[in-house]
């Protein structure tokens, strides 16, 4: 509330004014003057710049000579600078009669002060003064307006939740997943006599934030508040929560002060948040008290943010179970060829639930005080269910979930139907985070599955990765991951989409058969209940046209994939895998599906596809080869035959990566 | 989905390929090359077009040569016209290996096809053909994007109930509430074996839309749909609502479908609504059917627009009670002096509530095709509940309401509390219908009465007449209304805002004073209970001291109003009223309150003040007539003394005002 604020002076009468920098006072003569007024004259102190409407003064110095008073003459008063002492400043206004005889007089003391509720609004990590863009929020390099983390890692180790969860501070490092606030005051000592500055927030934004204020020395409570808790709480006081919507705050030269967020953007908010600063003035002791200053600042909560195979690992998990050896050493091999953390989820813990891609995604969420990973946790609820909350959530490593209240629960809220493009540019608009990519059933179908709303609707909010709906319920199990991926690539767009094709796989299988490769076995060496020759796959003409429905579905995906993603076919590269319909129609991949492959940086972990043999040599691995190391890729083919494949899903489902942020930090999006 | 489509073609075979005329058909020709393909060739009938990547064929015309294959060689196919008879044009490629040889052959019988979603776009009352930005809505006289009314209205007149809430048409008049939609084809008179055409909607726009289609011609339709009401409903059949999500629609010339808004744009609804048509494909009869082609509509749902008073009035609404005699032959005059429907709310149906102003709010809402006002009901819920339902809600009426779930209702959610200005300009950024206007508590308040959540969030949702929150909580009613109103006025604005000022009144009773008048009665005439004198006033010092309260919670108010409706001091004219507290330190009006006048053209009806008289003239109406006649309105005083002010309301708050829409469309808003 910056600006004009409306004064009444009372003639005969010296009124107390506290004045607040910045802003113009402005003062209706005719309203007070005494009847039959027809002239006034102004007088005021060194300290006051004063000027009148609608007949200009010339100069800034008071004019001796008595001004004509109009129906509607307008004094505007303001000062420079703050007062060392209370009423340390005066302005008088002084009314005539006809005959310049005087008919009154009103005196006003006036005590300026500074007042800022100060914050980051120029988003490089320190808090400045007064910034004069902190009340709005724009997007961009050139944008303004404060960030705010959603506090969901826990300081605590035992008994731990989301800090977000809890009404008081733990620990001194929490306060780094705060955003610092300060509020700043210049002028006399003490307030004048009844005068009082309050924080406050609106009922709707009370559930999404609280602030807490530091009492003391950084440096002391640091030291403090790690010896004995109760005392630290005392140190850092709520001060606005959802239980108290507006709160006295001290009037001293600096008040350090943290502010927390606790909901992530979503459909019922956009991620906008203001507090407010209000300097109250007493009228007296019956009466309310009226605001006669408000400085506001805004915060948008940081989005949480997914990373494309195309970022750096920084981790890599994965379950041990009883029988996936094979597996575990083909990625344990990979993880440390590159000198990646690997995570072992052991059996005690998974119970048996393998799918650590679908039990969770990782994501970051940033800001330009702190940034911290954070797993979103899927309503899936396998018996991998704690795994997310137990092993993940921690110090600077966050926990969010949406949990459906009113939908069951499918296949398709796995989060290996959750996955990240890379940076792309469509009809040149600019996705630098890239978009989310999510399967559903077909708009047209009446009895699809689809992944649950609530998640929908967080994804769709986070709003810096917009997303793209696919079908991806023509799977039997229904997840995205089991026909597209993303590889680092070089060129312009720095990636390929990799597709699963069905007829790519038929045109090698054919090619074989002309080169005389027919008896070659597919399954080779799995036993002979499995083993296949090409012959016999070309021959099935019900595989047949299985495959050409698939095809159907994945090109369906493909065009969708082009548009929304900007991508020309020589980005997209066609791997050779067949599927087959189970019960309803829905299809699975007949052999190991190698599109559902571990990304590490150039290294790929590929399902072992049991292709058929020539000259000792794996065909689908070759072609698979071939056209990886075209892009300067490595391949490593890893045998998940029995412990994934067989039980519908393959390496990409059974592992998660966790990645570096992007460097483009997300504020800086044209939004 | 314009644009692409990828499309396979079968070596040895011929496929039947439905083509939709503005699309594009892409073929990877190495996809279905047989093994060892080393060239190609491409002929086709003269309505097809064909274009090969990334070597261009010079000409339009087949080349006869053989082309070289590449591994990525894309085939593009497009058609500009439709189809006469099925499979009326085609198109062959041939292979060749290293030495010309032909390898195979794949031949494509092309059906082209036109199809498209029709709504009116460019907002002209006429639903053009296929308006290539039907698919996208935006604002301004050069936007585009169709427009959807609420069916709030109820064409019954016994059992009635919104539109909205019946699952069927009743009247054929009722088709005229709806946005019109059409399907447009052309082609063969059938599609191929197995197509369709199907209507869709995504699951959160199905509760807030329904489409209903229209089966014979129109001329027949409404006169059979008057005579025999089954068979009207059979008529316009339900196509698409929260239940059927998608459905099939016939493919012929033509098809008229009308459009039906469910709900107003709320907190978690933006208003944007999407419809479209899907194009499906059979691949066997085991298979869902792909969607080949897909084309979308866009609707807003218009907002709820209130009518400031500035704008023509229609109709005047006042309640008949035992004791307003004087009250309602006041009212009477001043409407049929510019002959203004008046329409009184008796007895039986008040019972005693008398004030119309808060339990209802008239607005209306605007399309190309179709405009009507609607009533906005409170959740205030008095004696006069039933009113805005029983007695306003009928044809081309409509009615919509917002009820708290789990908040108390209180005075403040009365519509009296519920204003809005004339169009302003805000540092430059316009609000050509005007900025709404509501009263709440301090921000900084802990235990302030505040209108409810749901009403509030309903109001900033339509968003073309942001709101602006005013300070009233320190009113014992609580309502805006009793300190502020807006009159028409000369000047480049159009208007004064008018605002109740303890000052003014007790600067006129000092002039009575010194001019003599001391001894001057208020209410006079009104016994000697109520009589008091100008002296008695201006002596007591309590009362100067709550209207000094006063007048700052009022300048607090002016402050907000000239900062967000851009207001000057010479564009508000302060009124000589003065308040008392009553319990809770809340104000009430001691004299009527003349700010809450009803405002009908030029005729300002103003509750009688009962000021004192000098030389037999109200000292306070004289100042009143003077202030509006400078206008030039002309006042009229009406006696509610007894009827309403000692009820602590006054005219404004005993009526209410349907007035004519805004000229300017809401859609032209530039936002």
């Amino acid at each position: 509330m910056s600006g004009e604020r409306t004064l009444r002076v009372r003639c005969g009468q010296t009124s107390r004014v506290l004045y607040v920098v910045g802003t113009t006072l402005s003062v209706n003569l005719c309203r007070s003057a005494p009847p039959k007024s027809k002239a006034f004259n102004v007088q005021c102190t060194p300290n006051v710049r004063f000027s009148i409407s609608p007949t200009p003064v010339p100069g800034p110095s008071p004019s001796p000579a008595p001004l004509p008073l109009n129906n509607n003459t307008l004094l505007f008063i303001v000062m420079k600078e703050a007062s060392m002492v209370e009423s340390d400043s005066k302005l008088s206004v002084t009314y005539y009669g006809d005959n310049t005889e005087v008919l009154g007089k009103a005196v006003l003391h006036l005590t300026a002060i500074e007042v800022s509720l100060d914050v980051d609004a120029d988003r490089d990590g320190v808090v400045e003064k007064n910034n004069p863009h902190k009340g709005a929020w724009t997007w961009g390099p050139e944008g303004h307006g404060a960030i705010l983390l959603v506090n969901c890692d826990s300081e605590q180790f035992y008994h731990k939740t989301p800090d977000s969860d809890r009404k008081h501070i733990t620990a001194v490092s929490d306060l780094n997943d705060m955003s610092p606030m300060v509020l700043r005051t210049k002028g006399p000592a003490q307030l004048p006599p009844g005068y009082k500055l309050t924080l406050h927030i609106s009922r709707g934004d009370a559930e999404k934030v609280r602030v807490f204020r530091s009492t003391a020395g950084d440096m002391l409570s640091r030291f403090l508040g790690k010896v004995f808790f109760p005392d630290f709480v005392k140190r850092y006081p709520l001060v606005l929560d959802d239980q108290v919507l507006s709160q006295e705050v001290p009037y001293q030269e600096e008040t350090k002060l943290y502010v927390e967020g606790l909901r992530f953007p979503d459909k019922d908010f956009d991620g906008l948040l203001k507090i407010h600063l209000s300097l109250l003035e007493p009228i007296s002791e019956d009466f309310p008290e009226t605001p006669i200053y408000t400085d506001t600042v805004v915060f948008r909560v940081a989005p949480w943010i997914m990373t494309p195979n195309t970022l750096e690992p920084v981790e890599v998990f994965v379950c041990s179970t009883k029988d996936n050896y094979p597996f575990l050493k083909g990625i344990t091999g990979l993880a440390k060829k590159n000198n990646y953390k690997l995570k072992v989820c052991y059996e005690y813990k998974n119970r048996g639930d393998r799918w650590m891609q679908d039990e969770l995604e990782f994501g970051y969420i940033d800001s330009p005080h702190q940034h911290f990973p954070v797993v979103l946790d899927s309503p899936r609820d396998g018996d991998l269910k704690d795994f997310p909350y137990d092993e993940l959530l921690g110090k600077d490593f966050g926990y969010v979930t949406r949990v459906p209240e009113d939908e069951e629960v499918n296949s398709l809220d796995s989060f290996g139907n959750l996955e990240v493009s890379p940076p792309v540019t469509v009809n040149g608009k600019h996705y630098p985070l890239g978009r989310i990519i999510i399967g559903v059933a077909f708009p047209t179908s009446a009895h699809g599955r689809n992944m649950t709303k609530v998640v929908q609707d967080f994804l769709w909010a986070q709003k810096v990765q917009e997303p793209v709906a696919l079908f991806s319920d023509w799977l039997y199990v229904g997840h995205v991951d089991e026909f597209m991926t993303f590889v680092p690539a070089p060129g312009p767009k720095g990636f390929r989409l990799l597709l699963a094709s069905p007829d790519a796989g038929y045109k090698l299988f054919k090619g074989l058969q002309n080169d005389g490769h027919g008896k070659a076995k597919i399954f080779d060496g799995l036993g002979p209940d499995e083993e296949i020759s090409v012959d016999e796959i070309l021959d099935n003409e019900r595989l047949k046209s299985e495959n050409d429905y698939v095809q159907n579905c994945i090109d369906w995906n493909r065009d969708v994939l082009k548009r929304e993603l900007g991508l020309d076919d020589d980005d997209i590269i066609d791997l050779p895998i067949l599927f087959k319909l189970m019960e309803d129609n829905r299809a699975v991949a007949y052999y190991p599906d190698m599109v559902n492959m571990i990304v590490l940086g150039k290294e790929l972990g590929i399902p072992k596809p049991f292709g058929p043999k020539v000259d000792g040599r794996c065909a689908l691995e070759a072609e698979m080869t071939s056209l990886m190391e075209a892009l300067g890729l490595n391949c490593t083919y890893i045998d998940n035959f029995a412990s994934y494949h067989k039980l519908l899903g393959e390496v990409h489902c059974g592992s998660n990566v966790r990645r570096k942020p992007f460097e483009l930090r997300w504020w800086n999006l044209e939004m």
